[in-house]
Protein backbone atom coordinates (compact mmCIF):
# COMPACT_ATOMS: atom_id res chain seq x y z
CA UNK A 1 0.00 0.00 0.00
CA UNK A 2 1.34 3.36 -0.70
CA UNK A 3 2.04 6.13 1.96
CA UNK A 4 -0.61 8.10 2.49
CA UNK A 5 0.81 11.25 1.77
CA UNK A 6 1.03 10.01 -1.70
CA UNK A 7 -2.62 8.64 -1.97
CA UNK A 8 -3.98 12.23 -1.01
CA UNK A 9 -1.76 14.25 -3.25
CA UNK A 10 -2.33 11.26 -6.22
CA UNK A 11 -6.24 12.51 -5.64
CA UNK A 12 -5.19 15.51 -7.86
CA UNK A 13 -2.27 14.84 -9.46
CA UNK A 14 -0.66 11.46 -10.76
CA UNK A 15 2.95 10.42 -9.20
CA UNK A 16 5.59 8.00 -10.39
CA UNK A 17 7.92 6.63 -7.45
CA UNK A 18 10.92 8.95 -8.00
CA UNK A 19 8.50 12.06 -7.40
CA UNK A 20 7.20 10.73 -4.43
CA UNK A 21 10.46 9.56 -2.65
CA UNK A 22 11.53 13.62 -3.37
CA UNK A 23 8.80 15.22 -2.32
CA UNK A 24 8.64 13.39 0.54
CA UNK A 25 12.36 14.58 1.44
CA UNK A 26 10.93 17.89 1.94
CA UNK A 27 9.16 16.91 4.53
CA UNK A 28 9.68 15.65 8.50
CA UNK A 29 7.43 14.33 10.97
CA UNK A 30 6.40 15.07 14.26
CA UNK A 31 4.25 13.79 16.92
CA UNK A 32 2.28 16.13 19.19
CA UNK A 33 0.44 15.52 22.93
CA UNK A 34 -3.63 16.51 23.56
CA UNK A 35 -3.23 19.96 24.49
CA UNK A 36 -0.23 20.71 22.72
CA UNK A 37 0.16 23.73 20.07
CA UNK A 38 1.84 23.48 16.40
CA UNK A 39 1.27 27.32 15.96
CA UNK A 40 1.18 29.99 19.17
CA UNK A 41 -0.90 33.60 18.38
CA UNK A 42 2.50 35.77 17.82
CA UNK A 43 4.35 33.44 16.05
CA UNK A 44 5.96 33.72 12.47
CA UNK A 45 4.61 30.65 11.12
CA UNK A 46 7.27 28.67 9.12
CA UNK A 47 5.65 25.67 8.69
CA UNK A 48 2.53 23.91 7.08
CA UNK A 49 1.14 20.42 8.49
CA UNK A 50 -0.71 17.96 6.77
CA UNK A 51 -2.46 15.49 9.59
CA UNK A 52 -1.86 11.66 9.28
CA UNK A 53 -3.65 11.13 12.67
CA UNK A 54 -5.02 13.44 14.95
CA UNK A 55 -7.35 16.05 15.44
CA UNK A 56 -6.59 19.61 15.69
CA UNK A 57 -8.49 23.06 16.10
CA UNK A 58 -6.93 26.87 14.66
CA UNK A 59 -8.33 29.51 16.98
CA UNK A 60 -8.73 33.09 18.19
CA UNK A 61 -8.96 34.39 21.39
CA UNK A 62 -10.41 37.50 21.47
CA UNK A 63 -9.96 40.56 24.14
CA UNK A 64 -12.49 39.21 26.57
CA UNK A 65 -10.76 35.86 26.39
CA UNK A 66 -13.81 34.30 24.05
CA UNK A 67 -12.36 31.58 21.56
CA UNK A 68 -13.36 31.34 18.03
CA UNK A 69 -12.51 28.18 16.08
CA UNK A 70 -11.63 28.95 12.32
CA UNK A 71 -11.03 25.43 11.18
CA UNK A 72 -10.62 21.76 12.45
CA UNK A 73 -8.20 19.76 11.04
CA UNK A 74 -8.47 15.83 10.82
CA UNK A 75 -6.92 12.89 9.32
CA UNK A 76 -5.56 13.94 5.60
CA UNK A 77 -6.28 17.75 6.03
CA UNK A 78 -3.70 20.54 5.61
CA UNK A 79 -3.60 23.18 8.75
CA UNK A 80 -1.49 26.22 9.49
CA UNK A 81 -2.36 29.79 10.03
CA UNK A 82 -2.20 30.97 5.62
CA UNK A 83 -2.13 34.46 6.86
CA UNK A 84 1.00 34.50 8.71
CA UNK A 85 2.68 31.49 6.87
CA UNK A 86 2.00 33.34 3.26
CA UNK A 87 3.03 36.37 4.53
CA UNK A 88 5.54 35.89 7.20
CA UNK A 89 3.77 38.15 9.88
CA UNK A 90 3.20 37.04 13.35
CA UNK A 91 -0.16 34.73 13.66
CA UNK A 92 -3.08 35.58 15.32
CA UNK A 93 -4.67 32.50 15.64
CA UNK A 94 -3.45 29.54 17.45
CA UNK A 95 -3.30 25.90 16.59
CA UNK A 96 -3.43 23.28 18.85
CA UNK A 97 -4.38 19.52 19.23
CA UNK A 98 -7.44 18.26 20.17
CA UNK A 99 -6.29 14.96 20.13
CA UNK A 100 -2.83 13.13 20.07
CA UNK A 101 -1.72 13.74 16.52
CA UNK A 102 1.02 12.49 14.27
CA UNK A 103 1.67 14.89 11.49
CA UNK A 104 4.15 16.13 8.10
CA UNK A 105 4.99 19.00 7.90
CA UNK A 106 7.10 21.10 5.33
CA UNK A 107 8.38 24.36 5.86
CA UNK A 108 8.07 27.69 3.56
CA UNK A 109 11.69 27.27 2.16
CA UNK A 110 11.01 23.71 1.08
CA UNK A 111 7.26 24.35 -0.04
CA UNK A 112 9.03 27.13 -2.07
CA UNK A 113 11.67 24.76 -3.56
CA UNK A 114 8.84 21.91 -4.44
CA UNK A 115 6.85 23.95 -5.84
CA UNK A 116 9.45 26.25 -8.18
CA UNK A 117 10.91 22.79 -9.30
CA UNK A 118 8.13 20.98 -9.56
CA UNK A 119 4.92 22.27 -12.04
CA UNK A 120 2.90 19.24 -10.67
CA UNK A 121 2.90 20.45 -6.83
CA UNK A 122 2.55 23.85 -7.44
CA UNK A 123 -0.51 22.58 -9.50
CA UNK A 124 -1.91 19.99 -6.28
CA UNK A 125 -1.34 23.10 -3.71
CA UNK A 126 -3.03 25.83 -6.68
CA UNK A 127 -6.35 23.20 -6.76
CA UNK A 128 -5.92 22.67 -2.38
CA UNK A 129 -6.41 26.04 -2.31
CA UNK A 130 -8.96 27.02 -4.32
CA UNK A 131 -11.13 24.21 -2.70
CA UNK A 132 -9.79 25.46 0.72
CA UNK A 133 -11.12 28.61 -0.48
CA UNK A 134 -14.47 27.43 -1.49
CA UNK A 135 -14.95 25.77 1.91
CA UNK A 136 -14.46 29.47 3.24
CA UNK A 137 -16.67 31.03 0.80
CA UNK A 138 -19.66 28.87 1.73
CA UNK A 139 -18.88 29.40 5.43
CA UNK A 140 -19.24 33.13 5.19
CA UNK A 141 -22.35 32.55 2.93
CA UNK A 142 -23.35 30.31 5.66
CA UNK A 143 -22.63 32.72 8.36
CA UNK A 144 -24.17 35.14 6.50
CA UNK A 145 -27.72 33.49 6.11
CA UNK A 146 -28.55 30.28 7.81
CA UNK A 147 -29.60 29.80 11.07
CA UNK A 148 -28.02 28.52 14.74
CA UNK A 149 -29.53 25.05 13.77
CA UNK A 150 -29.32 25.41 9.66
CA UNK A 151 -25.05 25.93 10.39
CA UNK A 152 -25.67 22.95 13.28
CA UNK A 153 -27.46 20.68 10.69
CA UNK A 154 -24.78 21.51 7.55
CA UNK A 155 -21.82 20.69 10.18
CA UNK A 156 -23.18 17.30 11.36
CA UNK A 157 -24.34 16.60 7.56
CA UNK A 158 -20.39 17.05 6.28
CA UNK A 159 -18.60 15.77 9.30
CA UNK A 160 -20.59 13.93 11.17
CA UNK A 161 -17.41 12.26 12.88
CA UNK A 162 -16.33 15.43 14.70
CA UNK A 163 -19.42 15.25 16.67
CA UNK A 164 -17.87 11.99 18.29
CA UNK A 165 -14.48 13.61 18.37
CA UNK A 166 -14.93 17.24 19.03
CA UNK A 167 -16.21 18.32 22.94
CA UNK A 168 -19.67 20.09 22.21
CA UNK A 169 -18.40 23.69 23.87
CA UNK A 170 -15.95 23.67 20.52
CA UNK A 171 -18.88 22.84 18.31
CA UNK A 172 -20.34 25.93 19.45
CA UNK A 173 -17.71 27.76 19.06
CA UNK A 174 -16.96 26.68 15.46
CA UNK A 175 -20.71 27.61 14.65
CA UNK A 176 -20.45 31.13 16.44
CA UNK A 177 -23.41 29.82 18.65
CA UNK A 178 -23.43 30.03 22.82
CA UNK A 179 -23.22 26.39 24.45
CA UNK A 180 -26.76 26.95 25.33
CA UNK A 181 -27.86 27.53 21.96
CA UNK A 182 -25.62 24.31 20.77
CA UNK A 183 -27.61 21.88 24.05
CA UNK A 184 -30.80 23.06 22.60
CA UNK A 185 -30.05 22.22 19.26
CA UNK A 186 -28.58 19.09 20.06
CA UNK A 187 -31.71 17.86 22.72
CA UNK B 1 3.14 52.00 -20.38
CA UNK B 2 2.33 48.55 -20.49
CA UNK B 3 -0.96 46.82 -20.24
CA UNK B 4 -3.22 46.96 -16.96
CA UNK B 5 -3.28 42.63 -16.54
CA UNK B 6 0.84 42.84 -17.33
CA UNK B 7 1.17 45.21 -14.43
CA UNK B 8 -1.39 43.12 -12.61
CA UNK B 9 0.50 39.86 -13.23
CA UNK B 10 3.75 41.31 -12.34
CA UNK B 11 2.91 42.31 -9.23
CA UNK B 12 3.23 38.61 -7.87
CA UNK B 13 5.82 37.09 -11.41
CA UNK B 14 7.68 38.45 -13.97
CA UNK B 15 6.96 38.00 -17.68
CA UNK B 16 9.02 38.92 -20.76
CA UNK B 17 6.36 40.81 -23.54
CA UNK B 18 6.37 37.37 -25.85
CA UNK B 19 4.76 35.76 -22.21
CA UNK B 20 2.15 38.41 -21.91
CA UNK B 21 1.49 38.71 -25.56
CA UNK B 22 0.74 34.60 -25.06
CA UNK B 23 -1.39 35.08 -21.95
CA UNK B 24 -3.86 37.95 -23.21
CA UNK B 25 -4.36 35.98 -26.29
CA UNK B 26 -6.12 33.43 -23.88
CA UNK B 27 -8.31 36.80 -22.57
CA UNK B 28 -11.40 38.28 -23.97
CA UNK B 29 -12.67 41.68 -23.39
CA UNK B 30 -16.49 42.74 -22.83
CA UNK B 31 -18.95 46.19 -21.36
CA UNK B 32 -21.54 44.94 -19.22
CA UNK B 33 -24.08 47.81 -18.19
CA UNK B 34 -24.55 48.85 -14.86
CA UNK B 35 -27.83 45.80 -13.93
CA UNK B 36 -26.19 43.45 -16.27
CA UNK B 37 -25.04 40.29 -15.02
CA UNK B 38 -21.97 38.32 -15.51
CA UNK B 39 -23.23 35.02 -13.58
CA UNK B 40 -26.93 34.15 -13.37
CA UNK B 41 -28.06 31.85 -10.33
CA UNK B 42 -28.42 28.00 -11.99
CA UNK B 43 -25.27 28.99 -14.29
CA UNK B 44 -22.60 26.50 -14.69
CA UNK B 45 -19.70 29.12 -14.50
CA UNK B 46 -16.98 28.99 -17.50
CA UNK B 47 -15.42 32.05 -17.23
CA UNK B 48 -13.50 34.04 -14.42
CA UNK B 49 -13.23 37.59 -14.89
CA UNK B 50 -10.31 40.47 -14.45
CA UNK B 51 -11.96 43.90 -13.57
CA UNK B 52 -10.56 46.50 -15.96
CA UNK B 53 -13.37 49.50 -14.89
CA UNK B 54 -16.14 49.36 -13.11
CA UNK B 55 -18.00 47.55 -9.66
CA UNK B 56 -19.52 44.44 -9.27
CA UNK B 57 -21.19 42.35 -6.59
CA UNK B 58 -21.25 38.88 -6.03
CA UNK B 59 -24.47 37.57 -4.07
CA UNK B 60 -26.50 35.15 -2.77
CA UNK B 61 -30.58 35.37 -2.48
CA UNK B 62 -32.24 33.79 0.38
CA UNK B 63 -35.72 31.87 0.52
CA UNK B 64 -37.35 34.63 1.77
CA UNK B 65 -35.42 36.82 -0.64
CA UNK B 66 -33.27 38.66 0.92
CA UNK B 67 -29.64 39.68 -0.49
CA UNK B 68 -26.40 38.51 1.61
CA UNK B 69 -23.48 40.10 -0.58
CA UNK B 70 -20.72 37.54 -0.78
CA UNK B 71 -17.86 40.31 -2.33
CA UNK B 72 -17.45 43.46 -4.00
CA UNK B 73 -15.11 44.15 -7.33
CA UNK B 74 -13.17 46.67 -8.54
CA UNK B 75 -10.94 47.54 -10.56
CA UNK B 76 -7.76 45.03 -10.74
CA UNK B 77 -9.78 42.16 -9.15
CA UNK B 78 -10.79 38.98 -10.16
CA UNK B 79 -14.47 37.70 -9.73
CA UNK B 80 -16.12 34.21 -10.86
CA UNK B 81 -18.26 31.73 -8.60
CA UNK B 82 -15.67 29.56 -7.61
CA UNK B 83 -17.22 26.77 -6.71
CA UNK B 84 -19.40 26.53 -9.78
CA UNK B 85 -16.33 27.36 -11.50
CA UNK B 86 -13.41 25.10 -10.28
CA UNK B 87 -15.93 22.16 -9.90
CA UNK B 88 -18.44 22.44 -12.88
CA UNK B 89 -21.72 22.56 -10.56
CA UNK B 90 -24.75 25.13 -10.55
CA UNK B 91 -24.09 28.57 -9.20
CA UNK B 92 -25.86 29.20 -5.96
CA UNK B 93 -24.81 32.42 -6.63
CA UNK B 94 -25.16 35.66 -9.14
CA UNK B 95 -22.52 38.54 -10.03
CA UNK B 96 -23.90 41.85 -11.35
CA UNK B 97 -22.19 45.41 -11.76
CA UNK B 98 -23.03 47.91 -9.88
CA UNK B 99 -21.26 50.10 -12.41
CA UNK B 100 -21.01 50.17 -15.99
CA UNK B 101 -17.87 47.58 -16.05
CA UNK B 102 -14.85 46.48 -18.68
CA UNK B 103 -13.98 43.21 -18.19
CA UNK B 104 -11.41 40.22 -19.33
CA UNK B 105 -12.03 37.28 -19.19
CA UNK B 106 -10.64 33.64 -19.42
CA UNK B 107 -12.45 30.68 -19.95
CA UNK B 108 -11.97 27.20 -17.45
CA UNK B 109 -10.35 25.77 -21.01
CA UNK B 110 -8.14 28.31 -21.66
CA UNK B 111 -7.15 29.13 -18.13
CA UNK B 112 -6.35 25.30 -17.61
CA UNK B 113 -3.88 25.76 -21.08
CA UNK B 114 -2.53 28.53 -19.65
CA UNK B 115 -1.61 27.13 -16.29
CA UNK B 116 -0.50 23.44 -17.83
CA UNK B 117 1.94 25.27 -19.90
CA UNK B 118 3.20 28.29 -18.35
CA UNK B 119 4.33 27.59 -15.08
CA UNK B 120 4.94 31.08 -13.93
CA UNK B 121 0.67 31.44 -14.49
CA UNK B 122 -0.05 28.56 -12.16
CA UNK B 123 2.26 30.33 -9.63
CA UNK B 124 1.01 33.91 -10.15
CA UNK B 125 -2.66 32.14 -9.84
CA UNK B 126 -2.06 29.86 -6.77
CA UNK B 127 -0.53 32.68 -5.02
CA UNK B 128 -4.00 35.03 -6.09
CA UNK B 129 -6.13 32.40 -4.64
CA UNK B 130 -3.68 31.80 -1.39
CA UNK B 131 -4.10 35.74 -1.02
CA UNK B 132 -8.68 35.49 -1.74
CA UNK B 133 -8.28 32.72 1.13
CA UNK B 134 -6.47 34.70 3.66
CA UNK B 135 -8.87 37.38 2.69
CA UNK B 136 -11.56 34.66 3.48
CA UNK B 137 -10.23 33.28 6.51
CA UNK B 138 -10.41 37.27 8.07
CA UNK B 139 -13.70 37.81 6.82
CA UNK B 140 -14.96 34.66 9.27
CA UNK B 141 -12.94 35.75 12.17
CA UNK B 142 -14.25 39.37 11.86
CA UNK B 143 -18.00 37.52 11.58
CA UNK B 144 -17.40 35.43 14.10
CA UNK B 145 -15.61 38.18 16.70
CA UNK B 146 -16.78 41.33 15.59
CA UNK B 147 -19.58 43.53 16.35
CA UNK B 148 -21.43 44.94 13.53
CA UNK B 149 -19.20 48.66 14.33
CA UNK B 150 -16.07 46.98 14.28
CA UNK B 151 -16.91 45.52 10.77
CA UNK B 152 -17.91 48.71 9.75
CA UNK B 153 -15.01 50.34 10.49
CA UNK B 154 -12.68 47.98 9.48
CA UNK B 155 -14.36 47.37 5.76
CA UNK B 156 -13.95 51.51 5.72
CA UNK B 157 -10.52 51.50 6.18
CA UNK B 158 -10.05 48.71 3.86
CA UNK B 159 -12.27 50.14 1.14
CA UNK B 160 -12.78 53.85 1.50
CA UNK B 161 -13.86 53.83 -2.19
CA UNK B 162 -16.36 51.23 -1.61
CA UNK B 163 -18.24 53.71 0.42
CA UNK B 164 -18.53 56.22 -2.26
CA UNK B 165 -19.47 53.70 -5.11
CA UNK B 166 -21.63 51.38 -3.30
CA UNK B 167 -25.54 51.91 -2.16
CA UNK B 168 -25.48 51.77 1.65
CA UNK B 169 -28.28 48.98 1.75
CA UNK B 170 -25.78 46.75 0.37
CA UNK B 171 -23.03 47.37 2.44
CA UNK B 172 -25.29 46.68 5.58
CA UNK B 173 -25.98 43.44 3.20
CA UNK B 174 -22.14 42.78 2.82
CA UNK B 175 -21.23 43.32 6.94
CA UNK B 176 -24.75 41.35 7.75
CA UNK B 177 -26.43 43.80 9.58
CA UNK B 178 -29.78 45.14 8.89
CA UNK B 179 -29.75 48.98 7.08
CA UNK B 180 -31.20 50.16 10.94
CA UNK B 181 -28.02 49.54 12.11
CA UNK B 182 -25.82 50.99 9.45
CA UNK B 183 -27.41 54.19 9.65
CA UNK B 184 -26.42 54.09 13.50
CA UNK B 185 -23.07 53.06 12.98
CA UNK B 186 -22.76 55.97 9.51
CA UNK B 187 -24.29 58.64 11.23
Amino acid sequence: MSHPLRQHIEELVKLTDEEFAFILGHFEQIKKRKHQYLVQEGDVVKKEFWIIKGCLKSSFIDNDGKEHILQFGMENWWITDYESFVKQTKSKISIDCIEDSELLYITLENRDKLTSEMHKMERFWARKSKFGRIALQNRVLSLLQNSAKERYDLLLQQYPQLFQRVPKKMIASYLGVSRETLSRLNS
